[in-house]
């Protein structure tokens, strides 16, 4: 799968999830338990600080530690049944101590936890990076007119701003998602055997390797699902932004393109065409994530103290989903960062359909005079001609000779974006 | 897919999403958007009651209306069409006032944000009765003693009140969610043809309106699949009571029964099981909801202003998920109002494997005296001679002739439980 | 969620999985039963033409059999009981016959399978009726130039008969999907309590009744999987149909419509716009289905004899996928068979890009000469002036005063639509 | 994603899906065509035999294509580059012959289609030996009484060969659908830029091209959705399969055991437990599927000539469905090869409800006598006794002296297992 690793995913996440990082930091979780230990009595402070001195990933045969997950079930056994000779090689005593009234699950899911924590210490700058680029292009596009579309179709104008201001709403609103979710995710797990905890690891050990590793005591329920629900929204929300300019970005609309790096967006046919290949990397993603996020939903009704297959599908599901996340967050980054808008596209576009945009402007200026309903009928009629005869709409209302003084000014798209500017300036302001 | 209205579903609530209702939400929006309009000097007191007045469900048509939607893709069209018609025959000026400046999606979000407002009117107090319930049942069954089992394989002791306390954080965790998302997702939508707004529904028309209709004003982005995703959540929770439940009441563990109701359970055939009905339904329900969750992050990369058919994939998704969900929520009031506990048959499986699930308590014993890894092979060893020659481990043990004065000790269950009711002590403390 | 019947499904289907409706298909089993065992002289002839006659879904009170299912966790339950209560009323002997040897499972599952025969005596025709419309459709615009898109950009001519070949092909493919899927689907269920069989359902009773039926003999394995994988294929392969037609009856493209209806595809606020409303539903539906298939294959490991709560998951799941299939089904024919095609907008969009869509003419006319990877980079840089001058390529080419005789008929579109004739006739030669 | 590579996947196969591997499938398609252009006129047979020489995977300069796969958005254009540029090295008249007339998507689906030949070489001598494992181990174990279980309740005794025959007969009809699939996914694709053919690629060059490759040639749809749904039912299937031995594992049932490897399914904290390990990776697997079949299928309606991100999607996800489909199918083999099966256990189990399970056998034959209702709530009286008195049930029955005879019989597993022997027969003689 990493043939595709620089498009879909990002270098500069990848290697945290790595089998020697993964292994790294399930290694934390020893060496934090045994200090904990050491620091509540319960270990001695001399076998604690040679645990710790072993809890090197460069020290584990991960071959060896993969070949023996197939007979134990998870990374943890065969990682501490590794970590022990190690540690025997040095100290008998301290041997004695390694893992000591912990489970697999709570290695497996406390490493887990880390990784997410590192994850998020990549993550949370690289949101607020977006959001200031964001922020800028809808500074700069306040007043941009273009024409605003639904269900695919011209519909009226708005600002280029209007647009820009939803995206980094969207933007904004999952960091604050984060932001809620992070105190329920990020967790100790500590339980032992069947989650009922023991005097090795009782509630002042869990508190102190709680601090040891700056994440918060068990709180006996985790919070993956929602994390996951949470990425799946990001990517989802990235996926919008990719929508948005990909369809823009149609040769027949040609508004904004996606900035030109050497070589970019070029087919291997087509010497001339500029592909969305940013967006398709973002759209990809967000076709997969909301089926990842399906799958960890899947895995929620657990077996008893620890499931049999369930919490097994969790492991690399999860992982995959935080890094397709980090390639749509690189990716909007380099997308937003490098958006090329064509201003006056954008204006010749408003003028394609020959008026007929404008038609609501009319309808609700007549609409006080006739009432809505014949206002909107009196328009359809007045479009379909404009239609059919290949005018103008204005010219068409003109010969309608209806009691309309202000029509020019009907016609004009910076007439027309209704509150734009100050629903830009509102979201401006929150962010 | 009524037939089984009662069993995936809640009779109280379904009647929530029925067609009558679901319009009769949308005219709320009307009804209110004329006195917000009204209460800004937009539209005459006059015509405002009037419209006011006709916003009344059964006023509409309909089978009219549904055969109409197919024309204009969406319910808001021929509903406003109706209703104008109905406020023109009282009144022509102040039909001319209807829906004025708003839009299709306008209408059909809104009321869709006032059914799940009503739905929350529903839920949370169910919850409420619920985690009582549970609390309740922990409190009782504190101190009861049963196996805990991971993998499907029975463990280690621990006390029912600390499976039933792993139950009870869920659903505090979902409560907190719900709480915390409600502010994303109870907000009016207002922004007209392309959400730009207009005069017509400046803020301050915003601004009453979502008071009127006790909601927040609008946000720019909905929170709509933040509510999937909890929702997903909480029937995950539910399945996961559900699937201890079912496995606890297999005929050959039979610690716990659903509570018998009159034909309750019974199989057609066989006349003396007792089915786990209730946890059926709540496995179904929480192994459809998560692709519900899916679908809608599915529907996330909307295209521009309105997307033509991810908006409309959301509809009825998430009314079924609402559905599903309050029935899961009233399937596992049942269940945990009337679980039937056979504490005896609980106590009888504790001794189901002749000493071998406190192997490692023999081994924790041992761990200090000749290191961790030996004593589990030790102990590995001697619960292989117990299953060979068919005797209990402590047997075994006493032939070993080790040094383990309390021996007698380690095989009870009450010394087994590790910190169970210290846990569940810090969990009723919580909530 | 009844509002949407008209545009996400089908009224002429709808009723088929009416309550009433089903009902009548689980009593058609029990009749068969009856009959089968009469037949074979396990139950007198006179008993089962009593229970014949009292299989009359009018016989049922469905609102108590609604609130029945509940108890015993299955239509089939209570049903019984109903059935056998009328039968006794008539005949106390025929009332010890009723479901004799059967299980709720049989009566279940077999029903469905009456009702997917059903479905399929109506989705077959609908099948070859779209199948036909795409015909006329491709034969008519065997020849209709237009330009193909990829990534959303133009890339080189096309005929619209070559797309819609396209479209054809996916129909026939699922039509022969269709066809080798009903053999492994269309068969009777009768395995009573545990599937093992019994002398009152042996392998003679199960003949006649799969020949009442008209549906094959027990298989032991359901095709229920395959047949939801087949239809989430169908959706999407007419939800392809939708994408692109939207996409084509874009503001900025209009190369096609939907066909017209009185009022359709209106806006509620814009009276020009012309909505792809049914491609909206489409596209709603092909976005809804892939969930609902994964639901299915979700439910697959089920627990020994029969499973509790992945059978039931499937239910309702399964009548969604055919409801919303016939939806799907019905809408693609509407679509088709109105669609308007505006061939001059079609030959109007060929100039758009000034001939940069014959870029690659260039270049393979080029490339024998110098080179692929020469020719591309020289016509690029030629591109690349076309757009800085705002020239037409074969401008910019004549400048460059290369060897290319027949430029001119590099940039006239038949020339550059490359076998899309031969493909089309090949295409309508196979259906 | 790594760690796990042998236990939710199979070592044999995931090198299929290496990054060299990949490129030497894209290669191959660039061998072909040039050999395909050759003999048919359109290439030399000089340049032809300098392009195949060159298309050696170990020329590429992996990690530079891969950084370049960003900019071109697919696998082809930079392979292409290399490729051209190593002929070019070799020989310049060749080089411009180099992926004459094709396009990325041309390479890039023909290659995965390349992949999933290789694959399906290694799938169905995989299952033939997992179907004559489950041959052998039904044959073995006709006759082996046990219970069967409905609704997780002890409800009828089987045999296990009955239960086997059922897994059996899945594997059986996914053989069926593979080879009924295959048709539809082995083909090539050779469209060119916008798939309407050119005259490098006419179709004699595409059937000798389909003739090298051994695969169809174009059918102008491709077969990956329904290639990814029949994964998706066969990982069901084996799901199925370790969701019954998993059950069957549990320390209160203990009927079945996963083969003993060394070291195998022990958990870190009790030395006693003999985990489901296979069985959980094969449940896990079954959890992750569906959903990347979902994914498949979600993303089928791509745009117009080719898709900006859907096609996208389907590239890692259709690798991970097979790579996981390979685990699954090597976990298979070996829990079938090494299951242990405790036949005693199995008999003493059907003493577990104290002849409850017979109660049908009771209701069946007083049911000519009185009637099946009140047969039935005799017997139900009859069970509710004996559970209250904690007596057998035949003891009951024979205090409520009733005509009945044959008591004794009824209460024999062997005459209660229907016709669980002629249903295995007639399973094994179509195998």
């Amino acid at each position: 799968m990493s043939l595709y690793s620089e498009i879909f995913y990002s270098t500069e996440i990848n290697g945290l999830f790595s089998d020697r990082n993964t292994i790294a930091e399930m290694l934390r979780f020893e060496a934090a338990l045994a200090q904990a230990q050491a620091k509540n009595g319960i270990v001695s402070e001399t076998s604690a600080a040679i645990i710790v001195d072993c809890c090197d990933a460069y020290l584990i045969d991960i071959e060896k530690l993969k070949s023996e997950i197939k007979l134990g079930g998870n990374a943890a056994i065969p990682l501490v049944k590794q970590l022990t000779r190690i540690v025997k090689n040095n100290d008998v005593e301290a041997s004695k101590m390694v893992h000591l009234g912990a489970t697999s699950q709570d290695v497996v899911d406390t490493a887990m936890v880390l990784q997410i924590k590192a994850f998020l210490a990549w993550l949370e700058p690289k949101l607020s990076q977006l959001r200031l680029l964001l922020v800028a292009l809808t500074q700069k596009h306040r007043s941009t007119l273009m024409i605003g579309r639904t269900l695919l179709q011209q519909a009226r104008p708005i600002t280029f701003g209007l647009k820009t201001a939803g995206w980094l709403q969207r933007v904004k609103q999952c960091q604050e998602l984060i932001s809620e979710t992070k105190k329920r995710v990020l967790c100790l797990t500590l339980g032992g055997a069947v989650g009922s905890g023991n005097d090795s690891i009782n509630r002042k050990v869990q508190l102190t390797m709680a601090e040891l590793l700056e994440i918060a005591p068990p709180s006996g329920v985790g919070g993956l699902s929602e994390w996951a629900s949470v990425l799946g929204i990001l990517v989802g929300s990235l996926g919008k932004i990719a929508k948005d300019v990909s369809l823009l970005m149609q040769t027949e609309v040609g508004e904004v393109l996606e900035g030109a790096g050497e070589g970019k967006g070029g087919s291997s046919t087509m010497p001339h065409k500029r592909n969305p290949v940013t967006c398709a990397a973002l759209l990809a993603n967000a076709t997969r994530t909301p089926h990842l996020v399906a799958t960890v939903l899947s895995a929620m009704p657990q077996e008893h103290e620890r499931s049999a297959g369930l919490w097994h599908s969790e492991w690399e599901v999860l992982v995959e989903l935080m890094t397709l996340t980090a390639g749509s967050v690189e990716r909007a980054i380099e997308l937003v960062g490098g958006l090329e808008v064509d201003e006056k596209r954008m204006l010749a576009n408003l003028e394609v359909t020959k008026g007929l945009i404008y038609a609501e402007n009319v309808s609700l200026a007549l609409a006080p005079k006739m009432g809505k309903m014949q206002a909107h009928e009196l328009v359809e009629k007045a479009c379909k001609m404009a239609i059919h005869q290949q005018k103008h709409l204005k010219e068409v209302l003109i010969d309608f000779q209806l009691d309309l003084p202000d029509l020019e000014e009907l016609f004009k798209p910076e007439n027309s974006i209704g509150l734009s500017l100050e629903l830009i300036d509102e979201v401006l302001r929150q962010v």
